[in-house]
């Protein structure tokens, strides 16, 4: 079990290695991510290559008996680079160039930036391949972070007909497809094809999600291009990585891909950051966490970057409680993360990452965070056979990039949020204490008793295939609303019965975007009222079907079904068509579906997670205050650990 | 009478264009419109005409015993005409192009467009002209919505160039009357005036206020260059027309110009649209009706697109509840249309308007909307002689686009709004229901006897003279706030009383921006008491004026009028100074008012309206729910025909 | 004492010179500010000067006994300019150029406008300089105002570079000290650092800081270049100033340097503005007026534009009330005006400016503000002696420009209002009605008994030193949270304890921004609680130090120190490490402090002021309502003057 720290020696006066390597040792590290940020030093002028810096830094911390996890140093480009080719910053939306001074601010479609971070990572890769210290490469450092998914220069442009070229057999198919005789946009050559840019009043859709496609490809072609590179001169012991920062769902990123040109995924899991007042929510957390672990199934993730201070650039926020850092880093390790390492060691003094605190504060001392990050890795390496095992589990949400870009480049409500809809049909779950995957589309899914379908508003016919096959075999389906309206080019489906609904034995022809300020509920004989947002589909039962309706609106559309179910085969259906607030709700549908499906459950207070791991219960404590559960009486942020 | 649908045939496959005419015969359907956004369809590539296509649709829809208007294309221009030309792309106010990809995105001044558009609307007229299907063509599509009525490009700068040396005997004449000696803004040469882009801290208004003309006048020039292309080559019986947007207050337009280019007007109709919680107050679009009729006086108008279903691009809102569309088509056939077209046959499967709901849905059924239509044709039929005739009014609502556009150049209040400031003064005389025409200040007044004149900031001598004499003989007006301040340059008047509040016998020394948050009040002599907004004037009547204080102040200002009567020869001017906010005081007023000038009304509740059209009353129920008026219990949004 | 108005004759027929002069006269005026905005008239074409216009006015005002104060017209850059050099626009951060059509779009870097400016200045000064009518020079306007503080031009990158190059012995150095090598942004040349413009997603904290000091420095060459051409050709008997606008906490702007290139410092004096719906705070006006005459210690200060009647470009808001300008006047001069302009004359009736009322309204009639500005100057003048005698404070709050940037840069809460925190302090002692003045951090301070250190962010070891000094013979420091985190290059202090604390007697490891929704509170012993916001440092008392805890945080933070003082030789420091809310805690703390230091105060209620002057007692009432203060009725607005 790799536990460590974040370093940039280079950052701190020469004579700090040697005290900060002998003081990592006895505070319990045996690993140390360094050089991602630091082309510069090991290229100070174009093609004369340094790698003096950081051989001298293996060789001490392989003198002290740390393992070096190394980062190519991709994400940040030197002046000299900027200066002379400044065609490699990328351009916004509105055609306004990134200026050199922050970071991630090259285009990723720039065939200069392409050849000069090919040959940086090549020379890189030669010059320390072969240390003994090396034990893992991250590439470059948070692909498309920050906004840097996009682009919009003439590389990108040319790059985006020539992308085109290839999923189109001919301008004419695409013309069909896309439908743009709409408003004149037929195209007579793909050389016509503009990148969206701003115009009036709105864009098509098809071609949008291509451009989503687009911009996710060009970050797994980079990827793909440096693990390449890396794989042909580094030993097959030393692993590749990509710390991805977390946020899935607002960004042009297809992650499945780009996890399919890594040998292991990792994360950066800071659960607070900036100026936010309040920590997100220890669900979404786990949601994350989970969903991290889903992209290379059946193996557990490293965390490159954890929390152990507040991190801000320039506005900060919430301070972490004491104890607060510890109970997140055991929530990654009990969620599948099974390699740790601390962002950073001592906190920078200069540069935008200043309030940025790190296990040392400006003053050097072994302060409280110190302390705690030392207590972790003593706790976490007597279970580390624990944390190793893989994690099963027999429910899964489905995660499909495609239905994400559809609903940013058509929202259709003003309150909707992908990733709040994802996390709407977890919520229960993860009240249960069930372990839950977070798995691609196109992964199989018939080793699983429960799929979470959030609404899916592109579902291709195979997919709907594949899930009706699940049901008809003994699974249980929940899906949510505005499912299926929408084909592999973001095509409505034409002249035909919406095809999912049609499987639930369902019709929606009423339809309407609720907003932020809706004073809807929803209803059921017994007089149960929730409320519901977002979105909703008035649902009617079509002749002849087997859907039970469970909610009705309450408006003067209460002949509607908000909610059903639909058993079909040796499984069932349920549809919930819109956008409910309460968490009541959720629990009592995941307690209903947990005992249906036989899968073993233990309910804790909002704010608590069990987690057994082998033959031990981890207990967490995510509140602010002292909560009971069982015979045990939680501290605020307490970790518990039961049995072995 | 016309009624019909939007159609699009081209977005579908060729098997479906009989079936879909043998439908809408079979709807009751006599009109379809079609074309307007077809440009690459009939001229795929520079210079290479073809219309073939829409030829066969004129024959199929001459089959089937339907007629056609025609759009000409000049809204969307094709790919290979942007990416040749692309100085023809519009330039927002910052500097940055507007793209292809969506449409409007062309500049009215841009040489090459302007030409390319007289060629294309050239050659389409002689291809169609003499068919026996067609009764009338649109020109374009919503000229200047959605910001398509700015532009800063080259070609405008030089053009409003040319425009101010028209305006201006000499350069000097423009400094002395704009005041340019201000801030040193001299101009030596006409050469000199660039278009006003973003600078520190405000513009010169007069100069504005020459955009704004010349923006309008752009608008104006192609319109009137495509009437006369049509009107040269399309027989005298068909009719030439323009789709208004219905944005009468946010455009630099002017759509009285517009109108006075085209054989008769048509409107857009969409009481709701895109994410709009609420539809449209129904005295809001009662305005709008009646203020299309207007641009043309004497005549009924068409609507080229009805709302049928919920409409928007990527965020929407609220559902129009079953029969809402017929109650909406039924309120703009009483307010003067007499040709009406939904928008739009079969809702797009592709493109940006997929979620632009027309009479059938993407499933391509008979569903619930193409019943509505259908009985909205259907009853329309009966009253067809009717709702063809005139409707006459007694009382006049002014629109001033200058004064439109000063209120936009200076705003001088953060809560006004110049639509709604229309709106506060028509209020209580559509709550009577009578029949009120919105005209161009231009227009002759002397048939009418009540005159609403809303904050008329901008108010010229020779106006004066009009509404006096129009008093004088008998005439009531009501003005309101900020009254008469600039002259024709958008000068302020210099060195004498204000020449309106000199009519009424007032002065206004203090006045006062009221904002947001005003907790300013008016009272009445009987303690009656109202709330006021956006502005006041503290009105002080002069010595031996005839100025009745109706209301005054309740403030430290207790001592000044916010409402005053002034009896001038044979009629009365009610000067109201302030924005005030309740209905009450308006309702109380147009009572009033209408009883003064014998003009006969009949008060409803808020939410109906009664109309009377030939013998026949038509009463409409806005609400959502049921009301009863007189002896009628109304269901929510119902339409009750009386008489006949 | 120079009594008198802002006066564009240029902007009216020629007739109203000589009546608008005699009416000046016969109102009390004694001088006149003329001439600011003026280029274009003293060259009408590039290389031709014509002098007349102003000669002639100056002999008409010399005929009439005024005194004319010239402004010099850099300001606003006549067309001719503009269109033929183009370059002297300035540039936003996003690169797009400001236009011609407003005023201060000039970049001060251009070398065109730079000679332009040198050459106009030198041909007025030469033209008028022996007139007997001049007694001051203003150069040009407002410098800095309305984001004119900022230019991204290239222009200004290269002058950027320069700047730079004389700052460092090497790039190396600034690579050294700016720790550029973090995110690997090491510059090999000074001609690769770009001007900090948009990039992802935070910039170098130390490079910002220097272009927040090149930015200053280029306003401050500037106003030295203007002031040594004037001062090489006027009379030593004419003074040069410069008004500033008084926004001193949001401008890239080094006030004291600037000051110190002129002979006496000006103030333009707005207490409320645009569309303020309240006016500005007193007591933030009042430190305003003492921050104004700080910047040239000993010396009172002109106003230059003082308001008389609302002031807005497009959006207005409060209407001073009735005796509100005279309130607002006196308060004025007895923080140490001593020559008061009212702006202006009469109101513009065209150009930007129609909504900035003057003296005269557009009628040209002498209304109420005419007979106001009648009574200040009657009143002033009786009063001249005292009011012309500098004011001795014992009270100083500090002005630390390079503070003041630190926090923009790095603003840490979202709450943070640097300006506010400056006010924070000031208020209690605003309250007891002593003389407070506000000086630069360079000044002795040895004169004082108190001083105020708000939120020191950036404070280096020799201002410690100095102040340390201060308190160890007697003096008392109150200092605010975030203390001394930053040296002078902007850098975080590393390896040693927080300077500042250090002295105290204190630490602080825990931190926290509170943001907008803060709910903590601090609280002492007898349970007394106030609310803090935006930020909070967890003091701790170190081991042997004499510092007592005063208040503490009251949640699970409560064992740590909120407010703290520490005995230090015979002085005392005072530290507040949070943003405490109510105003009672710092009267309570302004009471205890000028007791402790014999420091004679006079506690009055919210809202009134007392300033003794010479004999006289002059008490203000800044509150909309009568209030009683010891005998005295004090009506709303009221100024009554006592003794003598």
């Amino acid at each position: 079990m790799y536990l460590g720290v974040d370093y940039y020696p280079e950052q701190w006066d020469a004579e700090f290695l040697e005290q900060d390597l002998a003081r990592m040792v006895s505070a319990g590290i045996n690993c140390i991510r360094i050089a991602e940020f630091a082309w510069h030093l090991m290229e100070p002028k174009e093609g004369q290559f340094n790698f003096d810096y950081f051989a001298h830094v293996l060789d001490r911390a392989e003198h002290y008996g740390l393992k070096v996890m190394l980062g190519t140093p991709t994400a940040t480009l030197p002046a000299w680079l900027a200066k002379k080719y400044p065609e490699v910053l990328s351009v916004d939306e509105v055609g306004i160039k990134r200026h050199f001074g922050g970071r991630r601010q090259a285009c990723l479609n720039s065939p200069v930036y392409r050849e000069k971070s090919a040959l940086i990572s090549t020379k890189m890769a030669e010059a320390y391949a072969n240390h003994p210290a090396v034990i893992a490469w991250q590439i470059d450092n948070e692909l498309g972070h920050e906004t840097s998914d996009w682009c919009y220069c003439n590389h990108c442009e040319r790059e985006f007909q020539n992308y085109l070229q290839a999923q189109f057999e001919s301008v004419e198919e695409l013309n069909y497809r896309l439908g743009t005789v709409f408003w004149s946009q037929s195209y007579n050559d793909f050389n016509e094809i503009e990148l969206p840019r701003p115009t009036i009043p709105a864009k098509n859709p098809g071609l949008m999600l291509y451009f989503y496609r687009f911009r996710a490809e060009t970050i797994t072609r980079f990827t793909r291009e440096q693990a390449t590179i890396l794989r042909k001169i580094i030993p097959q012991s030393q692993q590749i990585t990509h710390n991805y920062p977390g946020d899935y769902y607002n960004k042009a990123q297809n992650f499945t891909d780009i996890s399919e040109c890594l040998d292991v995924v990792a994360l950066n899991n800071y659960p607070v950051w900036g100026g936010l007042e309040q920590p997100v929510e220890y669900g979404k957390i786990a949601m994350k966490l989970d969903q991290t672990r889903g992209f290379l199934p059946g193996k557990n993730f490293w965390i490159t970057e954890q929390l152990i201070g507040a991190q801000a650039h320039t506005i900060m926020g919430y301070l972490p409680r004491p104890g607060q850092a510890r109970l997140w880093s055991w929530q990654a390790m009990l969620h599948g993360c099974n390699n740790l390492i601390y962002f950073r060691w001592r906190t920078a003094t200069k540069g935008a990452e200043q309030f940025c605190y790190g296990v040392l504060d400006h003053d050097n001392q072994d302060g409280p965070r110190y302390h705690e990050m030392q207590q972790v890795f003593n706790e976490a390496r007597r279970y580390a056979s624990e944390l190793n095992q893989p994690i099963k589990a027999e429910v899964a949400l489905i995660y499909n990039p495609d239905n994400i870009f559809a609903w940013k480049i058509q929202p259709q409500s003003v309150s909707m949020d992908i990733h709040h809809e994802h996390f709407r049909l977890y919520q229960g779950f993860i009240r249960h204490n069930v372990a839950i995957d977070v798995i691609d589309i196109r992964q199989a899914i018939d080793t699983y008793k429960v799929v979470l379908l959030p609404a899916p508003l592109l579902l291709t016919k195979e997919q709907i295939t594949k899930l009706v096959d699940f049901i008809q075999n003994g699974g249980i389906v929940i899906s949510s609303f505005r499912a299926a309206i929408k084909d592999q080019d973001n095509s409505v489906y034409f002249n035909q019965d919406n095809p999912w609904l049609k499987v639930a034995g369902l019709k929606a022809y009423y339809i309407e975007s609720l907003g932020n300020n809706s004073q809807v509920t929803i209803r059921n004989p017994s007089g149960v009222e929730y409320q519901a947002g977002v979105w909703r589909d008035m649902l009617e039962v079509t002749t002849g079907s087997d859907a039970q309706t469970i909610y009705n609106y309450s408006d003067e559309f209460s002949s509607y079904a908000a909610v059903t179910e639909t058993v079909i085969g040796a499984g069932k259906l349920i549809h919930i068509a819109t956008g409910i607030n309460d968490k009541e709700f959720w629990l009592n549908l995941a307690s209903q579906v947990l005992s249906l499906q036989s899968i073993p459950a233990r309910l804790t207070p909002d704010g608590v997670e069990i987690i057994r791991r082998g033959n031990t219960d981890f207990i967490l404590n995510h509140n602010n205050h002292a909560i009971r559960y069982n015979d045990l009486e939680l501290e605020p942020y307490a970790v518990l650990i039961e049995g072995k």
